[in-house]
């Protein structure tokens, strides 16, 4: 792709660091400037080579950046955006991380206005269930899916800078309309990482909890391990992907609904057979290849 | 431990094949017995080394045996224990190795009678997400708990050769009552499996399965590997588990509903407390050491 003079990063957390770490390595952007609320993750993320330069804020990360990668929490992206668009130039390309696009795709219309036709509304498919820059990696997006929603407004040299930033790290891009894409991630990923969240939130609300938790093991550990996940993150993703979200949780208060019928009326065969047919399903899921070490 | 000069194992799928194996390798056991309904698995078992001979019954097996090992299906273990009672003597030490404990002590008084006092209720937490004896491991059992569940007639020459057994193994014996341990594996282990399996259930029974199974990453992986565990094992412990796996269905039920309700209402701070509760547990509970590579 061609090589970025500046790229800015706003939002130096897990997947800003890691982009920033990843497109250095690659060799495309010569100027990495940052900026984070967080003073400290600036500082840290200067510190660990992520970028080259800590702005003051959003405006001055902003200016004469060839592209902006807005790497927040969902909630926030509306509120970067408005300080992106008064800074930003008629070339420049903008692009976010966010896991929900429609919500985001709304808010940059709002906020973008004429400008809207630069921003490339992305989601790649890659974390960690630790949050931060020190948990930046350079190789995250390696095989990693990264799920584009541009509109039909949404300029063709933008998209193609944005796709080949990816692709320069090792994604592999879909293009995908927004509403399919949060209806998509609400059901393989927004849900379990609430049914996770709230079996754990239950044991801890119980007296006993240590006790219980001194006999968890491996599978209790596997299932559990999205509830260590950041919870302003996922605050923000059930929030801005409510409407598909409630739509999943309800689906499937309904199929363990059903499942919890079958055990109380003893019903072996019934059970078994749903057991076995999503036995098959997960074991056909998982053969094709080892997935990449990537979370939501 | 004192050597068992005759080791009958009925059952030789993972857990079956793996005590075996492990206890061969301890050097506790001289010969081993194994018998299986499943002649495939008995011949596997012989060729794999982890049984000397197989046998064509269970009388077969029991016969002579210092110690037998009931590791089959938690519903299977009262007809496997009704051909023991037949073949036992006096000094046979019985024991199983099923995840569900008030009912298999139930059954096991009702088959063994005046020989009750002979078998010793266990549980290792150990297993993997595969079954069968092609899965057996020597080492399955290092560092896993086990839990034993004597009863008051329970001899102690019996609970303490079998506790031996595990030990020699790398068990960590701990000894619980049959109906708490009911109680608390329904919690971290039996209600995981379910919500698991009710997941992968649901989007294996809709038309665009496969294409949200085209976009699940690392989380998904997590959460649903033990929705690849054996549907006749998982069938039969939700069924002899009913009562209390149906309370924690509930209890579970209700705790999602108040995330839904978060949800819906848009109340960000509630949400991201529970989640953030839920985050501490979670790690403080992995924290202390890495767990053994055990299953349930």
């Amino acid at each position: 792709m061609r090589r970025l003079k500046t790229l800015a990063v706003v939002g130096v957390g897990l997947i800003g660091g890691s982009f920033a770490l990843a497109l250095r390595r690659a060799g495309v952007a010569t100027r990495i400037v940052g900026f984070d609320r967080d003073r400290a993750a600036l500082e840290a993320a200067a510190s660990l080579g992520a970028i080259d330069t800590a702005a003051e804020s959003v405006s001055e990360a902003v200016q004469g950046a060839d592209l902006v990668v807005i790497a927040v929490p969902v909630r926030s992206v509306g509120p970067v955006l408005h300080d992106v668009a008064l800074a930003m130039n008629d070339d420049t390309i903008v692009t976010d991380v966010g896991s929900t696009k429609a919500e985001v795709v709304r808010v940059a219309r709002e906020e973008l206005r004429e400008r809207f036709r630069r921003f490339v509304p992305g989601h790649p498919i890659a974390g960690r269930e630790t949050s931060g820059v020190e948990s930046a990696l350079a190789d995250l997006f390696r095989g990693a899916r990264v799920v584009l929603t541009p509109v039909p407004e949404t300029a063709a040299d933008a998209l193609d800078t944005v796709r080949s930033a990816w692709e320069s790290v090792g994604g592999r891009v879909v293009v995908a309309d927004a509403a399919d894409h949060d209806r998509i991630f609400a059901a393989v990923s927004h849900l379990p990482h609430i049914l996770s969240f709230a079996l754990v939130s239950e044991i801890a609300s119980r007296e006993n909890g240590a006790e219980l938790l001194g006999f968890a093991a491996g599978g209790f550990r596997d299932f559990t391990r999205i509830a260590a996940s950041s919870p302003q993150m996922w605050r923000d993703v059930a929030l801005q992907n409510r409407e598909a979200l409630l739509a999943e949780i309800d689906r499937y208060t309904a199929r363990l609904a059903v499942f919890r019928d079958l055990i109380e009326r003893g019903e072996a065969s019934g059970l078994e057979r749903l057991m076995t047919e999503a036995r098959a399903t997960r074991t056909a899921w998982a053969a094709p290849a080892k997935r990449s070490p990537s979370g939501e």
